[in-house]
C-alpha cells in the first residue's frame, strides 16, 4: 500500500513553493506557465516538471550521454533553416544531432483515480506516450507527453554528413511537428478550463 | 477503486492463449521467446505483447499516420548499409524515414506493489522509458522500454535527399543502438532468473 494520497498535500506544498522559486527566476518555459496554473488550481494534480517542447541542435560524446551533451542551439518554436545551420557552425567535436522532442508535464496525482483520470484524459487529446512515471509513498507521476520526435545525426568530430539543403527539409518537418504540439497543448489547456469547472460544480 | 488483481488470473490464462497461438504461427520475434517465457513463468506478472526492437525504412503520408505507413525494410538485428540502400530503392511516395525504435514489452501486473518493482527493476536495467502504460479493472500494465531511437528523414515523393555515405553513417549509429538494447534485454532476462528462484524460495 503506497501513501502518497495521505502526502499529496504536504508533497503539494512544497512543489508550489518551488514553481514559484522558478517561476521568479524565469526558469520555466513561458508558453507553458498559463497550463501549469490551470492544473495547479485543480485540488487532486500538482506539477513537478515540465518542458514546452523544442527543436535543438545537440552535440554528445555518444548518444544518450546526456551529462557530457552540449546544446548549440535550443528553441521552444519553430525555426529558421538560417538559425540551425549557425548552431551547427558552431559544432567541434562529438556526435552532432538535430532533435524535437515533444512537450512533457509530470503532474502529481491525490489518487490513482485521478492519476487514472488525468492519464485518459491525456492519450484522448493526442498525448499518445503519456503514461504514469512513478508509484512511491512520496508521490503518483503522470507524464504527459506527445509522440512528435526527431533525432537526425548531422556529422560528427567536426565534419558534417549533410547539406544546407537537407537541413532546410528537417527544418519544415520539424517546424510542422511543433505546431502540432503546440495545438494539443492549447487543447488540453482549454479542456482543463472546462474540467475544473465541472470539478468545483461536482465539489459543490 | 480497481478491480485488476480480482481480475490476474482469468486474464493471464487468456493471454497465454492468445500467446501460445501466436507462437503456433511465428507471430512474436524470435529472440524475445526465452524472456516472455520467463516473465510469464513467474506468478504475479503475464507479457500481453512485446517486440524486440528494431531498425527499419517506413513510407508514410505524414509523420506519425501509421495506418497508412508502409514498411520498406524491418529487421530485429543489426544491417547491412547495402539492405537499408536496397529497401531505399523501394519508396516511391510520402515521407521516406530511416527509424529504430527500442524493445517494448507489455507485462500486465497482479498488485501495484508487483507492477512498481517490475517497473523499477527495467529502469535499473537500463529500461528508462520503462512507465505504468495503463490502469483499469482489466489490467495493471507496465511498459518496458528503452531510449535507444532514430526518426531520420531521407526523402520525400521519390527523391532522395541524402546520399549512400550519409546512409553507411546512420546505420553505424543504429547498429550501436541495436547491440546496446539487445545487452539490456539478455540482463533483464539473467536478473529475472534470479528473480524467478528468489520469488519460489520467498513463497515456500
Amino acid at each position: 500500500m503506497f501513501l502518497y494520497t495521505k502526502n499529496f498535500d504536504k508533497q503539494k506544498e512544497k512543489a508550489m513553493e518551488s514553481l514559484r522559486r522558478a517561476l521568479a527566476e524565469n526558469k520555466v518555459d513561458r508558453d507553458i506557465i498559463p497550463l501549469l496554473k490551470k492544473i495547479n488550481s485543480l485540488p487532486c494534480y500538482f506539477t513537478t516538471s515540465s518542458c514546452s517542447g523544442r527543436i535543438s541542435v545537440m552535440e554528445m560524446p555518444y548518444f544518450g550521454d546526456k551529462l557530457n551533451s552540449v546544446w548549440l542551439g535550443k528553441w521552444h518554436r519553430e525555426v529558421a533553416p538560417e538559425e540551425v545551420v549557425e548552431a551547427v557552425r558552431r559544432h567541434s567535436s562529438g556526435q552532432l544531432w538535430f532533435l524535437v522532442r515533444s512537450p512533457i508535464l509530470h503532474v502529481a496525482a491525490r489518487t490513482m483515480e485521478d492519476a487514472v483520470e488525468l492519464l485518459n484524459l491525456a492519450i484522448g487529446l493526442g498525448f499518445k506516450y503519456s503514461n504514469i512515471k512513478s508509484v512511491s509513498h512520496r508521490k503518483l507521476l503522470v507524464e504527459i507527453r506527445s509522440t512528435e520526435r526527431m533525432d537526425v545525426p548531422l556529422g560528427e568530430n567536426g565534419e558534417l554528413w549533410v547539406d544546407g539543403s537537407y537541413m532546410e527539409r528537417i527544418v519544415g518537418i520539424a517546424n510542422a511537428q511543433v505546431r502540432r504540439f503546440k495545438g494539443k497543448l492549447k487543447r488540453l489547456e482549454e479542456i482543463l478550463e472546462d474540467y475544473g469547472a465541472n470539478h468545483i460544480q461536482r465539489s459543490r
